[in-house]
Order: C-alpha cells, then sequence, then structure tokens
C-alpha cells in the first residue's frame, strides 16, 4: 500500500474545491486554510494543472515582513469543461450551459405539454443537444427538481408537481443524454450554488427559503449542505405553527404552506392568486389578512430555523417574491416575535432568483460531483 | 516556516479524537478513517504516546487477505489525566471527576442557600478541593450553566435560572479554582457528552431533546455541535407552534416551552407540578388535557427538528421525564402528524438523565477543550 496514493485525492478536492470557490489562491494560502503542508499542496496541484483544470497566474510581489519568493496564485481555467444544468418543472424545462466556474454560458427554455417520464426525457434530450457546443469538454449533466429526491442513487421518490414517483431519473437521463448525470432536490442545488458560487461562499451557516408554490429551504451547517439522515430537511414548509390550523396535505395541520403557499392563498381568498393580489393590493381587507397570515407563518418558519440552527444569515427568494409587498412586513414581524434573543439578529434579505437560477443550481451539483470525483 | 510543523498539531488532534472516542484504532485503520498517510498518523501518535496520552495495546493477529505485521492498536490511558465537571443550577452544585475517557470516578452535591456569584464561586472552589486527589494530573475544569453562553469566552450573557447577567464566569472560576477553566450551556455540554461518549459516537447527526423547567435541544450536524451564529442554536423551546396561543416570557406566542415547560403546566393546572401529575393520573380531565397540550407541542417542535435537519435519531430526557407517561402518547402523536414524509422514520428514544450526566457533560467539554489544545 502506497500511504501517499492514499491521501492525494482528498487534497486534490480540497484544493480544487478551495480555487474554484475562493480563488485565485497562493499555495500557501491554499496550505494554511486546508491545514496542509505546502508540499501537500504543490503535489495535489501538479496534476490539475497538467491536466488543464488550473493555471498558475503571473507571479505578483510580495510585500511585507516576511515575503519570500513572489507567490504565482493558482486560478481555474473555467472554459476546460462545461455542464449542463436543467430545472424540470411541471410545464416546461430550463436547461443553462455553464462553464466550471458556474458562470452561464447559455441558456434555453423548453416548454412540457406532458408530465410523462419518456416523453420529459426525449425532451430533455433535445435540449441537451441544443445546449451542448463542444460533446469533448461537456461531460456531465445536473439535475434539478423539486420533492424527494434521493442524490446519492438518482432516484425520485416522490415529486408532487410532476406527479413522479420512484422514477429512476440518474439512470434513464444517462441512457437519454450519455452524459453523466447527478439528480438532486431543487432547493437543495440551489442552496448549493449559493455555498459555491453566492452570497453563502466560505459561511459556515446560511439558509435559502424560497417562497411560492412550495415552501422550502435548503440549509448549509457546520460548513455543509444538510442532508437530512433520512432524506428530509430543510423543509420549513411543514412546521406546524398553528396548532389549530388548516389541514396540509401532508397530513399536518396548520403548516407553513397550508397557510402561506400558492394554494393556500388561492384557497383562502376564493380567487386566482393574481386576482388575490390585485385585490391586496387594492385595500382588500379580507383578503389583506389572508396575505398577513401568510407572512407571519412563514416568519414563524424562518425562525424556528434561526431558533434551531443559528445560521449567519437568511436569505428569502423564490417566485412568490412577485407578492413580497404583500408578506414582507408580516414576515418579518412573525421572525421578530418569535426568534428567541440573539437570534433576531439574524439579517434577513430578500433576493428575487430568474428562474434560470435553479437550472445553474442543478449545473452546479454536477460541478460539484466532478470535483469530488 | 516548517510545513509538517504548521500541519502536525490538526494531526495529533484529530488522532488523539478518534482514540478518544473510538478507540482501540490500530494506525492503517486511523489512516483510512482520518484521510491521512500512515506515516502522518505514526508521526502524530508519537508524542501522545511519549507524553503518556496514548498506549500500544499487545500486537493482535490479524487476518484475511493482505494481513502484514501484527498490528498494535492504539488506546487512551485513561488516568493520565483527571477533569473536574460542574453543573451549577439555582440550589446545588453536581460535580463529577472524570477520566480522560469521560468514566465518573467520583461524584458530589454541594447544596447552594444564595445565587450570589461570589458565594457560588467560593463554594466552588470547597466542591473542586473536594473533588480532585492529585493536583499534578488535574488541570481543567468544565462548568455547565443553563442560559445563554458564550463558549468562545467563558461569558454567562443571561442565566434565567441563576438571574446572572453578564457574568465572566470563567475568568472568575479561573481565579477561585487555580484551574483552566471552560464554560458551556447546559444543553450543549450534554449533547457533547453524547458525542464523545455516549449514543452520537460517529453519528453525522443527532439531536437530544430535554424536557423540564426549560424545554432545550443539542443537535450535531455534519459531525459537529451546532451552535449557531449569533450564540443561539437548538432552542426548541421557543419554536411558535400555536399562533394564538399563550404568551412567553421570551416575548414569543404559543413557544413549546410556554405550554409544556414546567412552569407553563403549574400556571395551566393551577395546582403544583406534583400535585397536577397526581391528579393527571388519578384521571383529572382538565389536568390531564393540560399535559396532552403539553406533549403535543413538545411533539410538534421535535417534528421542526426532524423536518429541518433530519437527525439520524432524537433522545428525548431531562427531568420532566418523570411525567412521562403524561406525555408519551401526546410527543409521539404530535410528532408522527407533523414529520413531513420520511422525517417521521427518524427514531425517538425516551432515556432518564441522572443530574451527574450533566456535570459529565460539563467535563467533557474540558476534555474536548483539552484534546484541542
Amino acid at each position: 500500500m502506497l500511504p501517499e496514493a492514499e491521501s492525494a485525492a482528498p487534497a486534490m478536492t480540497a484544493v480544487l474545491t478551495a480555487v474554484l470557490t475562493e480563488g485565485p489562491l497562493s499555495r500557501v494560502t491554499l496550505a494554511r486554510r486546508l491545514g496542509l503542508s505546502q508540499a501537500a499542496v504543490t503535489k495535489a496541484a501538479r496534476p490539475l494543472i497538467e491536466l488543464g483544470y488550473l493555471q498558475e497566474l503571473a507571479a505578483t510581489e510580495r510585500s511585507g515582513p516576511g515575503a519570500g519568493r513572489p507567490a504565482s496564485p493558482l486560478a481555474i481555467r473555467a472554459d476546460r469543461e462545461f455542464f449542463v444544468g436543467v430545472k424540470i418543472t411541471a410545464d416546461e424545462l430550463i436547461g443553462v450551459l455553464c462553464d466550471l466556474g458556474a458562470q452561464v454560458r447559455k441558456s434555453i427554455h423548453r416548454p412540457l405539454l406532458d408530465k410523462d417520464v419518456d416523453y420529459v426525457l426525449t425532451e430533455l434530450g433535445h435540449l441537451v443537444d441544443d445546449l451542448i457546443d463542444d460533446r469533448s469538454r461537456t461531460r456531465r449533466l445536473g439535475l434539478a427538481v423539486s420533492g424527494d429526491v434521493d442524490r446519492a442513487t438518482g432516484l425520485v421518490r416522490y415529486s408532487p408537481f410532476l406527479h413522479w414517483r420512484d422514477v429512476p431519473l440518474r439512470e434513464l437521463a444517462e441512457k437519454a443524454t450519455g452524459l453523466t448525470v447527478t439528480v438532486e432536490n431543487d432547493v437543495k442545488a440551489l442552496t448549493t450554488a449559493e455555498h459555491w458560487f453566492g452570497e453563502g461562499v466560505g459561511a459556515e451557516s446560511f439558509a435559502l427559503v424560497t417562497v411560492g408554490t412550495g415552501i422550502g429551504c435548503g440549509l448549509v451547517v457546520n460548513g455543509r449542505l444538510v442532508s437530512g439522515s433520512h432524506g428530509v430537511a430543510g423543509e420549513i414548509g411543514h412546521i406546524g405553527v398553528d396548532v389549530n390550523g388548516p389541514a396540509c396535505h401532508c397530513g399536518g395541520r396548520g403548516c407553513v404552506e397550508a397557510i402561506a403557499g400558492t394554494d393556500a392563498i388561492v384557497s383562502r381568498a376564493g380567487l386566482s392568486f393574481d386576482d388575490a393580489v390585485n385585490a391586496a393590493r387594492a385595500g382588500d381587507v379580507r383578503v389583506s389578512a389572508v396575505f398577513a397570515a401568510a407572512g407571519e407563518a412563514i416568519g414563524c418558519g424562518i425562525a424556528a430555523v434561526a431558533n434551531l440552527v443559528g445560521p449567519a444569515h437568511i436569505v428569502v427568494s423564490g417566485e412568490g417574491l412577485a407578492a413580497y409587498d404583500l408578506f414582507e412586513t408580516h414576515i418579518r414581524a412573525g421572525f421578530e416575535r418569535q426568534a428567541f434573543g440573539a437570534a433576531a439578529q439574524c439579517p434577513l434579505s430578500v433576493r428575487p432568483l430568474p428562474f434560470e437560477e435553479w437550472a445553474r443550481g442543478a449545473a452546479t451539483v454536477s460541478i460539484q460531483a466532478f470535483v469530488a470525483s
């Protein structure tokens, strides 16, 4: 057994991850951050440079005490490899082509007329063909699907909006596209993108709450995505905030989603979502109260996240933000009331979320799988 | 700069931690688990053996293909160093003397007649003197206090039961005892003991819920204790489960603790806690409903933990368990109703918790600080 060979792969992954998410970085900085010797960093970087994933930037002069020879920081070569990411929704496929640095190079929407698995896979094949320019440098595809998804096996256990149960999506998509496929829950994929390339870079913990048809939450705790030992995590939508509240489709009572999901608002207002938004904006007291209760419930759910895991910051996003003017005060009021002590200091930031971001999240999961391989 | 020296300390900590919590372990197993080369493990172990913290057990024959020379597993020498742990409650100090393996060697209770900080420190000094037999091998003291505690600085920001605010407990206790002191929130200390020496060993995630005067929760996620970016984590007692429920001392509404804490039960039943327990056991419908609502609220809070972080398992414990027969069905009912999908598979185990365990938790935090040093 070669002890060195045994330990080389984790070091390569660690070096590539650090340069990808926080680079350019000098070997000295990498050694310090990763708790490795400089010799180990140099050794791990060499094959990555030879394979064209990393490059040495021009040496910069170092200043200050202890400055030795000039440092040549390591950076990624973003166009060395491309990754396709696709978010599958009930009525369209949203696809992007990203480079190794998760920059979107190309983006295509393709409508879906049916939820049938075979049909969706055929459409996926066409979308992927349209996105890829250079097959030799595009070998991986990430898929994001809402619902209960097992990333390890690529199985979609249950996706309510697609009416899919136990679909072995990774296997089927690999056959349909000839690419190496990863499948992840859409909120977790989005959170992974934030963690590697967004506001969450370097954060020990943060939370991303998505408001829309479903109310979801992606969590990073102790520097890593929370995936849940039993496959469930981040289900903020099913925290019970009103023991006497409405029944939820999940079997629970007074769940955040049963009060604040798009369907709940439609059903409680007795109007289409757009009509409900218009009525509330026009000052309709009854419909405004529906949005107020929804905001309170979301705020209360966010406070539960802050009380339990204490993220450094929380980003609120999702397609429901179109009506955020009707929610915001109540979200903040519910959060401030229920956040315990210093948990109320956790900053809540609100950010719109273009649908392409979900697809980029899917591509990011695929980049992550590549880096780990 | 010596790159090797730079990386030696983390490897020593990793090796000592692994042997302490999962040993005896061979160098080969250590290398594999820690992602280190065998050479690095051997190098990290050498000073630990020389200082007497680790010992080589007699070589055992290895069998199976690829078996080389016999492996001599590394084990800790538990009596190399002792650690004092003290839980400070409003009416007594509970102290234990533990060895390096967190086995309790001695345990003493000392009543407190006052909550005055100086008085408590004087009593702490006496307790420590009574616990320590060998000063040369006992250099560290861990303290556990309920409330908002900053482990990094040893400051007790707020402890409601002790009426303490901003007490620099580490500094004061170091002066009073001459030992190196760590201070931690009591629930976090208990969770640390479970994680290093109890049911949580090797678990990527688990939760410990304590039921009593307060309702608390310690969490391990992604292999490490969750400490909360803003100092707050595991505050299951302040999750809002009933938006129209009773006001809580924290300013929230319908918090789990406002429905299920000992004080809440006393106030809702209009009886002392013991009388309430007796009345419910005798079949009093009104008082039974108070316990039922309490159990439901706790179950709902536990479901929020399972839905958000998906721990591998959840242990329920605490002094409130004395009345567990009155709660249990309702805790499980509330949990099962609100746990989302596969989150309901998370096993809930119930375990009594002798008060010494809290003190052992405090000692464990001190062992952890020693290992990290």
